[in-house]
């Protein structure tokens, strides 16, 4: 039973992912991937999610006939710390069952029979969970500016590994809207429901 | 407790919403919402299913500046035709707790505060389904086709109504891949969520 776990910026993903694992009795792993790749490169975590998140990409722009194209390529550190961090997925994943958060996992465990969820909300709510959790400092459209940003590089990010669009319903099996309501509220009902879907096989 | 349905052709969501129905004890408007609309304009409820689905549209291309633009209105017999539909949907709903399969039961009853449900699968599962109800006759081939033609008039038809797209995740609460299960396997857990999101409100 492997689940991954998808998710816009605020939209408690990862608090879903957290207390799924906790329903079931299982592991989740999200800040514990990049913890790993980190050590295995010498390099801080924080240094880790931005290879991989945002600093990757070497952009070709070029023009084919009239269109306009831009073609997108890993640089070689990225690769390398890429490749890292799938061999870490892919050891987590062949330990056992397991909640899987970010980090395109679905697509690394392509071999498995993995159960894919994708958390998405409003932009009213996603605000909110980000105010609430945010240190102070940020203003409403300093946060709303970073949530753009940071969806949009998971977005191309993912584009690099897989046609499965980001964010695009066909690329999992469960899409949950957390619009004004409590995680903890809905966990219960989508842990059974993971485990019929499992059990329905 | 108002629950709407929205599907692609084949992928089992009006199976989903009767069993859902059941699962919470409260009816279930699918076939019985053309029925009404088609005594009420004297007309069979074939000839409401095609004037609402398929053939409302009067479409004017143009070209405005460098860009093709095609607008798409309702002829007038087919806004009278959906203005019933939006009456009886608005009544059934006025009379209490109910799931509404199809008919952008959604859009119409935006002041409800309706759980939004999409159902979709993948080409195989869906192909299956409609092969398993199919009299015979149809090829592959006719089937696929047909349920293109299908999907692709819901989501134009809905574009006369609403921003919200057709099949695009934002416009629902939550969205099910059927693929390969049986939908009354997944049914009884999808009722508990969304008891949970009632109360979580």
């Amino acid at each position: 039973m492997i689940i991954t776990i998808g998710r816009e910026f605020g939209s408690g993903g990862r608090e879903m992912g957290k207390r799924l694992a906790d329903a079931l009795g299982i592991p989740c792993y999200d800040k514990e991937i990049i913890n790993e790749v980190a050590k295995l490169h010498n390099i801080s975590p924080e240094r880790v999610d931005k290879i991989t998140q945002s600093d990757i990409m070497t952009v070709y722009p070029g023009t084919i006939g009239r269109t306009f194209s831009s073609h997108i390529y890993y640089n070689d550190s990225a690769i390398k710390v890429m490749s890292s961090q799938y061999d870490v997925i892919k050891r987590l994943a062949s330990e056992g069952d397991a909640v899987f958060v970010g980090r395109n996992a679905d697509v690394v465990l392509k071999e498995y029979n993995t159960f894919n969820i994708f958390v998405y909300a409003d932009s009213e709510s996603k605000l909110k969970r980000c105010m609430a959790r945010s240190e102070g400092g940020e203003t409403e459209k300093e946060i709303l500016k970073a949530m753009k940003k940071i969806n949009k590089d998971r977005a191309s990010n993912r584009r690099l590994m897989t046609d499965d669009a980001w964010g695009k319903k066909e690329s999992y099996h469960l899409c949950i809207d957390t619009s004004g309501r409590q995680i903890k509220a809905l966990v219960p009902f989508v842990a059974e429901y993971i485990k019929a879907w499992f059990a329905a096989e």
